[in-house]
């Protein structure tokens, strides 16, 4: 099955990938490494959910957000080479906007790094950072950030 | 035009690193992948602007500062290779420290990814995350940590 | 002396590797460069110390415990790779969970940088980040992330 089959499968397609909200670009490639632009849980444009987990997002949700961002993570892979030519998942930081005392990042982040073992099994097991930051672009509760190898 | 050129230009020099504040290196290198270690608004060794986003230093100074950071990542990359050979800029980091509620992270780091561009053009063009955090090392504004490609 | 040995010396041994709180791996490898997962201050799957820099734990004692969490690293390097085959540390991202106003984030990483630099002279010196952060996952004091370029 393709990438793109096991998503629709899963009930999900890659977005036209989100406009960076500032001077760069959503992502960039050397060598065979592929480096994502920090990526909010936008969906055509607009902030799903605004807020700090805890507070104004449930955890339930904030998985389904890390979900959205990890979408918007492969749209932004897309702009430069097809998520077919993706040979291995290698890095994923997630931050999450949470209230004070949050603990629970890692519950969050796994609704994006099950996503990425689902389409690409023991290949999109990836070594992965989750941190609790103070605050994130737009009032945005995650953002996650994505490093890819791709075949030539 | 030379990146030395380019930046003259802009009325900016490349200063000398700034000494890490601790037990690592301003750069490293591997392959053609150079990481520079974080840097601070410094300037001949001293903080710029100290404290909060918000509070302490207005965005418009804070993007300011972000140049600043820039120019001492740059600093970073002379320590082990002549910036003539950056032949991309990959990716940027830019951490904010800011008052509760500030989401203006993008603005910020324009101050730095707006640089890149006016120097390497489509080549300056990097994948970026903006986060706002709790605190910085010395009090500092700014943090902003970059991977560049060099050539051989 | 052998990296085994010289960390016998400093009278510390690698640990198992930390079993991932979710759905990721503690080490991923592309090429020559291996990144591990961000690692907290487990020991036998125990948090040394929890809670917040400055209140539950001192500087000197979150020095330590970024000791551990660079030991974490290295069992991490070991799922992939013997740390034998290390050639180069390139990259630490120190996040430490302080109380508001900490800025002694540098002090802190030291404990995993210094350790780096006694296990590898020249080739142990890393570009570095030191962040304060919100929270960490099950509320630890410090989460280190590491690049490593190994042999083939």
């Amino acid at each position: 099955m393709s990438i793109r089959e096991r998503l629709k499968a899963e009930g999900l397609e890659i977005p036209v990938a989100p406009k960076p909200v500032a001077a760069y670009v959503p992502a960039t490639r050397t060598g065979n490494l592929l480096f994502t632009a920090g990526q909010l849980p936008l969906r055509d444009g607009v902030m799903v959910k605004e807020g700090k987990v805890g507070l104004d997002v449930t955890v339930e949700e904030a998985k389904e957000l890390a979900k959205i961002c990890a979408l918007n993570c492969l749209a932004a892979v897309e702009t430069l080479v097809a998520v077919e030519k993706i040979v291995k998942v290698v890095r994923l930081v997630g931050y999450v906007n949470a209230i004070p005392g949050f603990t629970a990042q890692p519950a969050v982040i796994n609704g994006a790094s099950e996503l990425f073992v689902a389409l690409w099994g023991e290949d999109g097991k990836h070594a992965r950072s989750a941190i609790g930051v103070a605050d994130l672009p737009l009032n945005a509760p995650i953002e996650l950030e994505l490093t890819v190898e791709v075949s030539d």
